[in-house]
């Protein structure tokens, strides 16, 4: 796949890239972006989503972070698992964290196949919520 | 599928429903373990890992939930979405904090499908951590 | 959706039927295959697929099931959990043996994420099989 | 990724790996293990779980194997594959096997993903199972 | 779950529902805004988004429906198959055309399992691409 | 992995390839298709039914190359993104529309996830479809 470099990218991608360094306080821009510049359309938008969604708000960016492992060791995301996992060391995930974090997502997975197999109905009280 | 009630449960199970009881300060039992009930081996050994797991420790148990139900969107099992929903909003997660944690699963969802289709290589940085 | 009977099938279709029936050795059409009859040509391929597939071989008949039980529930497809839990039973499958079917599927779809989120690197000795 | 060979384990983590050689009658740790070590509490855990899961039941440790196999498949865990096809070809899983094993995978695959896209609804005489 | 009806709806969340009208030429808002609408925000972002993804550009806009229709029968999202299933209806779709997807849909799924569980390796030809 | 080229391959597979490089006037056969003839009648089976499901029909065969891609790249399965992403480059895909592909499976696998975790009733205009 092409990966368009900061040299080679047009001013559209560049204000993107820009952005991204400026937002995340870092000096380089990882491959994700470099590889969706190829559709600048689609790296802006995403970029935009991702910045409002990653943002501090009623969770902490940590804790987004965390999710977004769960959700990329979920779906076997090699890429969104080292970049994703990569961001959240740098917001401070300890490998104490990381380790229960994996801990929970496996159970997760688990339970989630027993509760489909035995097809369990839904508690009324759950319902209610 | 069969749901085994306390009052029809044989002891060993029992001590298994009054153990969820006792560790959830809680009156009632939900029906996943109900449904475990047919297989005790299963519904035990799975009830001592949940239990293991879900305890505080590097991560606080609110996070663990959050977690939880990250993974069971993605893997699309709505009773398990209920009752860990539940879970977290005994263990205080407001309106907001729910929403935020469905708007980065949601992006997660996409960027991992963007990065696995555009077969984005994973950063020489990210490989190093 | 149109879920096609037998009165009102074309002969095209009829003969699919027929055919289901003779070789499952049962009086009715299951609604998975009255569903794929408003499309002929997929309703015969799946089911000289389905009965290729599912014939004694080196697996016998009950073991195919059961690996299609895991996989619907992996997929977390109701209608086939529903639809193979029952040839299972008919084939012989026992209450035991399905509870510890869904404790193997469990334990590996918690194993496939632990695998996953740590990055295991495939041991040489299993790429030399 | 860290590994943790037997040489620098800490005698909990030893004593885990000698009880999966013992277990298994075999003189190596396969990675999976030596990526859990690094979470002690998860090793023992999963380790635990999974002696009691692929113990000889009500199905026999093959076909057990096999289920294994049909669910990494579907996840796409390269490792689970390749290490569970390894665990299945030492219980005595032949070539022939092997291909109708994934023959069957395959097909439920395929009818799962038409199941869900035809919408099709749960037979009564399933529901009555 | 919460729908939020315009009539309750802030000036914010109608503002996204008279858009949703105008720009697809209905006059009612289906259910996913409506649910969505609980947080404006998402509502908002996630409208955005795809009003511009499904715009006509150098895919049409039935494919662009065909290939939702495609990955949601994928996901097994219910919901998401109804919605886009009767959006592709409203743009030309044929029980022709709805048939054939569903069959690739199908191989599709069979051919990614047998491609990974038999861990076949990319063409050379195909890396050049 | 076993790779069975047209000089080891058996009459009965040599048949099966002589008929793909003739119905995709190709002068070799990909690794897919090399890979499926340790097992000659998967290999058989699979290709008979490939041809006939891709064939033109109701939806042009590049959309159905397209919709491949998009149910491989929800899946992650590599192997199939390449070959399906060659297949369709082709058949005239270009490099607009190949982005525009994945920015709808993108937005798919994220609406997927919201739909799912904000547990959206199907709405009744969509169930009369």
């Amino acid at each position: 796949m092409a990966l368009i470099s900061y040299e080679e990218a047009s001013p559209e991608v560049r204000a993107v890239y820009d952005d991204i360094m400026e937002t995340r306080q870092v000096d380089r821009v990882n491959n994700f972006w470099l590889g969706l510049a190829v559709d600048p359309p689609t790296l802006r938008r995403t970029w935009e989503s991702v910045k409002e969604v990653m943002a501090p708000g009623a969770l902490d960016p940590l804790v987004k972070e965390l999710l977004y492992v769960a959700v990329s060791v979920t779906n076997g995301c090699e890429y969104c698992i080292a970049s994703h996992t990569a961001s959240a060391r740098k917001k401070g995930m300890t490998d104490e964290q990381l380790a229960e974090l994996l801990a929970v997502v496996g159970m997760a997975n688990e339970t989630n196949a027993l509760a489909t197999g035995y097809g369990v109905p839904v508690d009324e009280a759950f319902r209610r919520d």
